[in-house]
């Protein structure tokens, strides 16, 4: 213990008992709400102390957003990497990110998610993190793969904005939530085929 | 009182009652949500009995719909109604119809009926009479709105559905309520001249 390199059989331990955390903020998430959301209660639960938390995460709203995060698939895994993107033409593209994003959505860390939101309106804390570390990359991977439709020559480049790749994530938001819908994938080739296409194609 | 005909004094008393209750209803509502929502307490709020009220409506979800719909403007008077449609561009109309909605959905009756649809999902008679009552008439309005674009060849004529026309609530509602902005005339033009126009315009 007194080495200074790397000491795997500790690291472990941390990595674990952070996972262990994660996954017990999640449970406490989704049983207790945001406002409901105790701390104490996620250290009796990862069957670890409050400072151990607090030592890792600065404040709740921290806990909750890496707690949500570890439950989502990174942007870079939603069907829309660049990798994949050069590859497949920008409809083909916009149909993967559609059923990664319904899929997100459809599941229950997209409940939590839409929930923390709703319900923590008046925490600016939050709404940051939100915006910063969810909508932020959502929506930056949606211009990228945008921007290499433009490159294709298959998008109008004014439509390569966050202003309009935002309209994927509006309207299967407003169907799943508001609506009820449980998408299906005819439903999101429709989404894709008779919206995002038209909205953003370039024109003749 | 033996009289056959109307009876101008005792309908205005009737409409009167109704007036008192469905305001009643509206205020009971907000305060205390779908699920607490009691006819009782409207019963005491509006000064009448109970069976004053279910002599009108059938159910609570009946009760509760009308109070919303009182509050709302009718589609008609969403800037949208034929008179005016023949007369000015789809663009203009659009952003009438933006404006207009924009303005329900930052009101008290349109946190009402987000709270409803979201509270209600267990109910399916409700469900259905927000379907039937509020949305299909707004979507109605809208594709008509789109067909007279299609009559001036300012629309295509594909794009002139129910599916196509509920992209604008789909971007209004995601925007003010799950982003929580307050949108200005200036965003809502933006809404309809990057994202309306460019969707639905007859192509060269």
């Amino acid at each position: 213990v007194t080495s200074q390199g790397p000491c795997p059989h500790r690291r472990r331990r941390g990595a674990a008992l952070e996972g262990a955390i994660l996954t017990a903020a999640f449970a406490e998430l989704s049983e207790a709400g945001y406002h409901g959301f105790s701390v104490e209660s996620v250290a009796a639960r990862a069957r670890t102390g409050k400072a151990s938390i607090y030592r890792r995460w600065p404040s709740k709203a921290a806990l909750v957003m890496d707690a949500l995060l570890a439950e989502l698939p990174d942007p870079e895994r939603l069907g829309i990497t660049s990798d994949l993107g050069e590859q497949v033409s920008t409809a083909d593209a916009l149909r993967a990110a559609a059923r990664a994003m319904a899929r997100v959505m459809n599941s229950p860390a997209g409940d939590a998610i839409r929930a923390v939101k709703l319900e923590a309106a008046a925490d600016p804390e939050l709404a940051r993190l939100v915006e910063e570390r969810f909508q932020r990359p959502r929506t930056g991977a949606l211009v990228a793969l945008l921007e290499r439709g433009v490159a294709r020559g298959e998008v109008r480049p004014e439509a390569a904005t966050p202003f309009v790749a935002e309209v994927l994530p509006a309207v299967l938001t407003f169907r799943i939530v508001l609506q009820g819908e449980r998408l299906t994938g005819a439903a999101l080739t429709r989404v894709v085929d008779e919206i995002m296409i038209p909205l953003v194609e370039a024109r003749a």
